[in-house]
Protein backbone atom coordinates (compact mmCIF):
# COMPACT_ATOMS: atom_id res chain seq x y z
CA UNK A 1 0.00 0.00 0.00
CA UNK A 2 1.49 3.29 -1.30
CA UNK A 3 0.54 7.06 -0.67
CA UNK A 4 1.00 8.44 -4.24
CA UNK A 5 0.51 11.68 -5.72
CA UNK A 6 -0.06 11.54 -9.14
CA UNK A 7 -0.65 14.71 -11.28
CA UNK A 8 0.04 16.52 -14.41
CA UNK A 9 1.95 19.61 -14.50
CA UNK A 10 3.47 22.31 -16.80
CA UNK A 11 7.67 21.47 -17.05
CA UNK A 12 7.62 24.65 -15.35
CA UNK A 13 6.07 23.39 -12.41
CA UNK A 14 2.33 24.71 -12.37
CA UNK A 15 -0.33 21.80 -11.85
CA UNK A 16 -3.14 24.59 -12.67
CA UNK A 17 -3.19 27.88 -13.83
CA UNK A 18 -3.96 31.06 -11.39
CA UNK A 19 -7.24 30.70 -12.42
CA UNK A 20 -7.52 27.01 -11.98
CA UNK A 21 -7.87 26.18 -15.64
CA UNK A 22 -6.45 23.31 -16.72
CA UNK A 23 -7.46 23.57 -20.50
CA UNK A 24 -3.99 23.62 -21.58
CA UNK A 25 -3.44 20.13 -20.79
CA UNK A 26 -6.38 18.62 -22.46
CA UNK A 27 -4.85 19.15 -26.17
CA UNK A 28 -1.33 16.90 -24.93
CA UNK A 29 -2.89 14.13 -25.36
CA UNK A 30 -4.93 11.05 -24.59
CA UNK A 31 -4.60 10.47 -20.21
CA UNK A 32 -5.96 6.53 -21.21
CA UNK A 33 -2.76 6.28 -23.60
CA UNK A 34 -0.44 7.09 -20.30
CA UNK A 35 0.24 5.10 -17.17
CA UNK A 36 -3.01 6.52 -15.53
CA UNK A 37 -5.23 3.37 -16.13
CA UNK A 38 -2.92 1.37 -14.40
CA UNK A 39 -2.16 3.36 -12.05
CA UNK A 40 -6.16 4.26 -10.96
CA UNK A 41 -6.89 0.22 -10.62
CA UNK A 42 -4.69 0.38 -7.93
CA UNK A 43 -5.94 2.92 -6.14
CA UNK A 44 -8.44 2.33 -3.21
CA UNK A 45 -8.68 5.58 -1.63
CA UNK A 46 -8.67 9.47 -2.97
CA UNK A 47 -8.35 12.67 -0.92
CA UNK A 48 -8.10 16.07 -2.63
CA UNK A 49 -8.07 19.99 -1.74
CA UNK A 50 -11.67 22.20 -2.10
CA UNK A 51 -10.29 23.59 -4.93
CA UNK A 52 -9.88 20.70 -6.79
CA UNK A 53 -13.03 19.06 -5.81
CA UNK A 54 -14.66 22.37 -7.29
CA UNK A 55 -12.95 22.02 -10.43
CA UNK A 56 -14.54 18.24 -11.13
CA UNK A 57 -17.73 19.30 -10.12
CA UNK A 58 -17.93 22.39 -12.29
CA UNK A 59 -15.78 20.45 -15.22
CA UNK A 60 -16.59 16.91 -15.18
CA UNK A 61 -19.45 16.58 -12.92
CA UNK A 62 -21.25 20.04 -14.39
CA UNK A 63 -24.58 19.04 -12.48
CA UNK A 64 -26.83 21.86 -13.98
CA UNK A 65 -25.90 20.92 -17.41
CA UNK A 66 -28.32 17.79 -17.74
CA UNK A 67 -25.29 16.24 -19.06
CA UNK A 68 -25.86 13.55 -17.27
CA UNK A 69 -21.99 13.10 -16.37
CA UNK A 70 -21.35 11.49 -12.95
CA UNK A 71 -18.47 11.76 -10.22
CA UNK A 72 -15.85 9.33 -11.87
CA UNK A 73 -14.66 7.52 -8.86
CA UNK A 74 -16.26 4.87 -6.87
CA UNK A 75 -13.55 4.48 -4.17
CA UNK A 76 -14.25 6.75 -0.95
CA UNK A 77 -13.27 10.19 -1.65
CA UNK A 78 -11.81 13.05 1.07
CA UNK A 79 -12.45 16.55 0.49
CA UNK A 80 -10.42 18.96 2.62
CA UNK A 81 -12.27 22.05 3.00
CA UNK A 82 -13.14 24.24 5.39
CA UNK A 83 -16.45 25.52 4.08
CA UNK A 84 -19.31 23.23 3.58
CA UNK A 85 -19.20 21.26 0.55
CA UNK A 86 -22.02 20.47 -1.95
CA UNK A 87 -22.91 16.95 -2.65
CA UNK A 88 -22.95 14.49 -4.98
CA UNK A 89 -25.61 12.30 -6.55
CA UNK A 90 -23.81 8.82 -5.98
CA UNK A 91 -20.28 10.04 -5.17
CA UNK A 92 -18.62 8.39 -1.56
CA UNK A 93 -17.48 11.77 -0.64
CA UNK A 94 -16.69 12.47 2.78
CA UNK A 95 -15.90 16.20 3.80
CA UNK A 96 -13.29 16.53 6.30
CA UNK A 97 -10.70 19.40 7.62
CA UNK A 98 -7.59 19.99 10.06
CA UNK A 99 -4.45 17.27 10.24
CA UNK A 100 -4.12 15.21 7.83
CA UNK A 101 -2.78 11.79 9.85
CA UNK A 102 -6.30 10.61 11.10
CA UNK A 103 -7.50 11.05 7.60
CA UNK A 104 -4.44 9.16 6.38
CA UNK A 105 -5.88 6.32 8.68
CA UNK A 106 -9.06 6.54 7.84
CA UNK A 107 -8.07 6.04 4.33
CA UNK A 108 -5.61 3.20 4.92
CA UNK A 109 -8.75 1.29 6.91
CA UNK A 110 -11.21 1.70 3.39
CA UNK A 111 -8.93 1.04 1.00
CA UNK A 112 -8.16 -2.37 1.44
CA UNK A 113 -5.14 -2.51 0.66
CA UNK A 114 -4.81 -0.54 -2.12
CA UNK A 115 -2.86 2.68 -2.79
CA UNK A 116 -3.79 6.36 -1.72
CA UNK A 117 -4.27 8.56 -4.22
CA UNK A 118 -3.53 12.61 -3.22
CA UNK A 119 -5.31 14.53 -6.21
CA UNK A 120 -4.11 17.69 -5.05
CA UNK A 121 -3.87 20.71 -4.87
CA UNK A 122 0.02 21.11 -4.23
CA UNK A 123 -0.34 22.36 -0.52
CA UNK A 124 -2.62 19.29 0.61
CA UNK A 125 0.02 16.91 -0.41
CA UNK A 126 2.59 19.58 1.46
CA UNK A 127 0.84 18.52 4.21
CA UNK A 128 0.46 14.78 3.46
CA UNK A 129 4.73 15.16 2.85
CA UNK A 130 5.49 17.11 6.27
CA UNK A 131 3.45 14.25 8.26
CA UNK A 132 5.74 11.61 6.59
CA UNK A 133 3.15 9.89 4.78
CA UNK A 134 3.95 10.24 1.33
CA UNK A 135 5.73 7.49 -0.69
CA UNK A 136 6.00 8.37 -4.26
CA UNK A 137 5.37 11.60 -6.30
CA UNK A 138 4.30 10.39 -10.11
CA UNK A 139 3.82 13.47 -12.76
CA UNK A 140 2.96 13.95 -16.23
CA UNK A 141 5.39 16.57 -17.23
CA UNK A 142 2.97 18.25 -20.08
CA UNK A 143 4.94 20.48 -22.91
CA UNK A 144 3.94 23.26 -21.88
CA UNK A 145 4.93 26.22 -19.95
CA UNK A 146 2.29 28.25 -18.32
CA UNK A 147 4.56 31.10 -16.57
CA UNK A 148 2.76 31.59 -13.31
CA UNK A 149 0.11 29.18 -11.39
CA UNK A 150 -0.69 26.69 -8.96
CA UNK A 151 2.44 25.24 -7.66
CA UNK A 152 3.05 21.66 -8.16
CA UNK A 153 4.17 21.10 -4.39
CA UNK A 154 5.15 24.43 -2.65
CA UNK A 155 7.92 22.73 -0.43
CA UNK A 156 11.82 22.28 -0.49
CA UNK A 157 12.62 19.03 -0.90
CA UNK A 158 16.55 19.53 -1.18
CA UNK A 159 19.28 16.90 -0.34
CA UNK A 160 19.94 13.55 1.56
CA UNK A 161 18.05 11.88 -1.73
CA UNK A 162 14.78 13.40 -0.60
CA UNK A 163 13.42 12.61 -4.06
CA UNK A 164 14.88 9.44 -5.66
CA UNK A 165 14.08 9.07 -9.61
CA UNK A 166 12.73 5.29 -10.67
CA UNK A 167 11.58 5.94 -14.02
CA UNK A 168 11.14 8.58 -17.01
CA UNK A 169 8.58 7.31 -19.69
CA UNK A 170 7.75 9.63 -22.72
CA UNK A 171 4.03 9.29 -24.04
CA UNK A 172 4.30 10.79 -27.24
CA UNK A 173 5.28 14.72 -27.93
CA UNK A 174 2.90 15.93 -24.91
CA UNK A 175 4.30 13.77 -21.95
CA UNK A 176 7.16 13.25 -19.79
CA UNK A 177 6.16 10.44 -17.09
CA UNK A 178 8.33 11.35 -13.73
CA UNK A 179 8.48 8.81 -11.18
CA UNK A 180 9.95 9.88 -7.77
CA UNK A 181 10.16 7.85 -4.39
CA UNK A 182 9.62 9.50 -1.62
CA UNK A 183 12.22 9.11 1.36
CA UNK A 184 10.41 9.56 4.47
CA UNK A 185 11.32 12.23 6.43
CA UNK A 186 8.71 12.62 9.35
CA UNK A 187 7.50 9.35 11.80
CA UNK A 188 4.40 8.50 10.38
CA UNK B 1 23.30 24.83 -36.29
CA UNK B 2 20.71 24.64 -33.65
CA UNK B 3 19.88 27.80 -30.65
CA UNK B 4 19.58 25.65 -27.45
CA UNK B 5 18.62 26.63 -24.23
CA UNK B 6 20.49 23.62 -22.00
CA UNK B 7 19.44 24.22 -18.17
CA UNK B 8 19.08 22.12 -14.95
CA UNK B 9 15.90 22.95 -12.69
CA UNK B 10 14.24 21.59 -10.07
CA UNK B 11 10.90 19.63 -10.67
CA UNK B 12 8.81 22.62 -9.55
CA UNK B 13 10.70 24.89 -11.96
CA UNK B 14 13.26 26.71 -10.98
CA UNK B 15 16.97 27.07 -12.41
CA UNK B 16 18.21 28.57 -8.84
CA UNK B 17 16.93 29.61 -5.24
CA UNK B 18 16.16 33.52 -4.82
CA UNK B 19 19.64 34.03 -4.11
CA UNK B 20 20.94 32.64 -6.83
CA UNK B 21 22.37 29.45 -5.14
CA UNK B 22 22.60 26.11 -7.12
CA UNK B 23 23.65 23.77 -3.70
CA UNK B 24 20.96 21.91 -4.75
CA UNK B 25 22.33 20.97 -7.55
CA UNK B 26 25.44 19.46 -7.08
CA UNK B 27 24.79 16.90 -5.29
CA UNK B 28 22.27 15.25 -7.82
CA UNK B 29 24.95 13.93 -10.02
CA UNK B 30 27.78 14.32 -12.13
CA UNK B 31 27.73 16.43 -15.08
CA UNK B 32 29.82 14.49 -16.52
CA UNK B 33 27.93 11.21 -16.75
CA UNK B 34 24.27 12.90 -18.42
CA UNK B 35 24.38 14.18 -22.20
CA UNK B 36 26.24 17.27 -21.18
CA UNK B 37 29.44 16.64 -22.25
CA UNK B 38 28.05 15.59 -25.95
CA UNK B 39 26.03 18.54 -26.11
CA UNK B 40 28.80 20.83 -25.02
CA UNK B 41 31.48 19.47 -27.94
CA UNK B 42 28.41 20.80 -30.67
CA UNK B 43 28.53 24.19 -28.88
CA UNK B 44 29.83 26.85 -31.60
CA UNK B 45 28.89 30.43 -28.82
CA UNK B 46 27.13 31.37 -25.86
CA UNK B 47 25.03 33.74 -24.09
CA UNK B 48 24.13 34.59 -21.05
CA UNK B 49 22.79 37.05 -18.28
CA UNK B 50 24.76 39.27 -15.87
CA UNK B 51 23.60 37.02 -12.89
CA UNK B 52 25.26 33.98 -14.80
CA UNK B 53 27.36 35.34 -15.57
CA UNK B 54 28.15 36.60 -11.91
CA UNK B 55 27.14 33.23 -11.04
CA UNK B 56 30.18 31.71 -12.79
CA UNK B 57 32.46 34.48 -12.00
CA UNK B 58 31.99 33.35 -7.89
CA UNK B 59 31.81 30.23 -7.76
CA UNK B 60 34.10 28.86 -10.61
CA UNK B 61 36.66 31.26 -11.61
CA UNK B 62 36.99 33.16 -8.22
CA UNK B 63 39.80 35.26 -9.13
CA UNK B 64 40.16 36.34 -5.79
CA UNK B 65 41.14 33.34 -4.23
CA UNK B 66 43.88 31.97 -6.06
CA UNK B 67 42.82 28.67 -6.83
CA UNK B 68 43.74 29.16 -10.19
CA UNK B 69 40.82 27.96 -11.61
CA UNK B 70 39.69 29.33 -15.08
CA UNK B 71 36.99 30.29 -17.06
CA UNK B 72 35.61 26.82 -18.48
CA UNK B 73 34.86 27.99 -21.90
CA UNK B 74 36.47 29.11 -25.14
CA UNK B 75 33.91 29.60 -27.44
CA UNK B 76 33.12 33.06 -27.52
CA UNK B 77 30.30 34.28 -25.01
CA UNK B 78 28.17 36.98 -25.15
CA UNK B 79 26.85 38.72 -21.80
CA UNK B 80 23.85 40.88 -21.47
CA UNK B 81 24.23 43.31 -18.96
CA UNK B 82 22.92 46.83 -18.40
CA UNK B 83 25.87 47.93 -16.45
CA UNK B 84 29.83 46.84 -17.02
CA UNK B 85 30.78 43.52 -16.81
CA UNK B 86 34.27 42.38 -14.75
CA UNK B 87 36.79 41.01 -17.52
CA UNK B 88 38.14 37.70 -17.03
CA UNK B 89 41.36 36.64 -17.56
CA UNK B 90 41.67 34.78 -20.42
CA UNK B 91 38.03 34.52 -21.46
CA UNK B 92 36.76 35.58 -24.61
CA UNK B 93 33.67 38.03 -23.09
CA UNK B 94 31.86 40.34 -25.08
CA UNK B 95 29.48 42.30 -23.12
CA UNK B 96 26.30 43.87 -24.87
CA UNK B 97 22.72 45.08 -24.14
CA UNK B 98 19.68 44.93 -25.78
CA UNK B 99 17.77 43.31 -28.81
CA UNK B 100 18.70 39.42 -28.79
CA UNK B 101 18.48 39.63 -33.00
CA UNK B 102 21.49 41.11 -33.92
CA UNK B 103 23.44 39.53 -31.11
CA UNK B 104 21.77 36.11 -32.87
CA UNK B 105 23.04 36.86 -36.27
CA UNK B 106 26.99 37.82 -34.60
CA UNK B 107 27.24 34.54 -32.39
CA UNK B 108 25.77 32.71 -35.91
CA UNK B 109 28.96 34.13 -37.68
CA UNK B 110 30.82 33.47 -34.57
CA UNK B 111 30.06 29.83 -34.12
CA UNK B 112 31.28 28.57 -37.54
CA UNK B 113 28.26 25.45 -38.34
CA UNK B 114 27.98 24.93 -34.50
CA UNK B 115 25.19 25.02 -31.82
CA UNK B 116 24.28 28.30 -29.62
CA UNK B 117 23.58 27.98 -26.23
CA UNK B 118 21.73 30.19 -24.47
CA UNK B 119 22.72 29.52 -20.99
CA UNK B 120 20.20 31.49 -19.05
CA UNK B 121 18.35 32.92 -17.47
CA UNK B 122 14.65 32.39 -18.27
CA UNK B 123 14.34 35.72 -19.09
CA UNK B 124 17.21 36.27 -21.37
CA UNK B 125 16.05 32.36 -22.86
CA UNK B 126 12.30 33.98 -22.98
CA UNK B 127 13.79 37.37 -25.24
CA UNK B 128 15.33 34.52 -27.58
CA UNK B 129 11.75 32.55 -27.85
CA UNK B 130 9.50 35.67 -28.01
CA UNK B 131 12.20 36.41 -31.39
CA UNK B 132 11.51 33.47 -32.60
CA UNK B 133 15.28 32.21 -32.37
CA UNK B 134 14.98 29.22 -30.26
CA UNK B 135 15.01 25.89 -31.23
CA UNK B 136 15.50 23.55 -28.47
CA UNK B 137 14.94 23.30 -24.72
CA UNK B 138 16.93 20.13 -22.88
CA UNK B 139 16.47 20.77 -19.03
CA UNK B 140 18.25 18.07 -16.55
CA UNK B 141 15.10 17.92 -14.32
CA UNK B 142 16.84 17.32 -10.83
CA UNK B 143 14.90 15.16 -8.04
CA UNK B 144 14.24 18.21 -5.78
CA UNK B 145 11.84 20.89 -5.06
CA UNK B 146 12.83 24.39 -4.32
CA UNK B 147 9.47 25.43 -3.25
CA UNK B 148 10.54 29.40 -4.62
CA UNK B 149 13.41 30.98 -6.97
CA UNK B 150 14.26 31.70 -10.37
CA UNK B 151 11.77 30.18 -13.21
CA UNK B 152 13.07 28.18 -16.04
CA UNK B 153 10.94 30.24 -18.83
CA UNK B 154 8.95 32.73 -17.47
CA UNK B 155 6.91 32.40 -20.32
CA UNK B 156 3.26 31.00 -21.35
CA UNK B 157 3.74 27.91 -24.46
CA UNK B 158 0.49 26.67 -25.00
CA UNK B 159 -1.07 25.23 -27.36
CA UNK B 160 -0.69 24.38 -31.44
CA UNK B 161 2.45 21.84 -30.18
CA UNK B 162 4.32 24.65 -29.35
CA UNK B 163 6.74 22.45 -27.23
CA UNK B 164 7.33 18.89 -28.74
CA UNK B 165 9.01 16.61 -26.24
CA UNK B 166 11.66 14.47 -28.23
CA UNK B 167 12.99 12.07 -25.94
CA UNK B 168 13.33 11.55 -22.41
CA UNK B 169 16.38 9.80 -20.45
CA UNK B 170 16.89 8.74 -16.31
CA UNK B 171 20.50 9.65 -15.29
CA UNK B 172 20.43 7.92 -11.92
CA UNK B 173 18.16 9.05 -9.08
CA UNK B 174 19.20 12.47 -9.73
CA UNK B 175 18.75 13.63 -13.00
CA UNK B 176 16.09 13.26 -15.97
CA UNK B 177 16.89 15.06 -19.05
CA UNK B 178 13.78 16.20 -21.12
CA UNK B 179 14.52 17.10 -24.26
CA UNK B 180 12.40 19.94 -26.25
CA UNK B 181 11.46 21.22 -30.05
CA UNK B 182 10.59 24.81 -30.33
CA UNK B 183 7.72 25.70 -33.00
CA UNK B 184 9.37 28.51 -34.43
CA UNK B 185 6.22 31.27 -33.65
CA UNK B 186 7.82 34.04 -34.67
CA UNK B 187 9.75 35.93 -37.75
CA UNK B 188 13.59 34.99 -37.16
Amino acid sequence: MKTQYYTAASLDGFIATEDDSLDWLFPLGDVNETSYPAFFREVGALAMGSATYTWMLRHVVKPDTGTGATWPYTQPTWVFSSRTVPAIEGADVRPVRGDVRPVHAEMTRAAGGKNLWIVGGGDLVGQFLDAGLLDEIIVQVGSVTLGAGKPLLPRRLVGDQALRLQSVQRFGPGFAELRYEVARRAAS
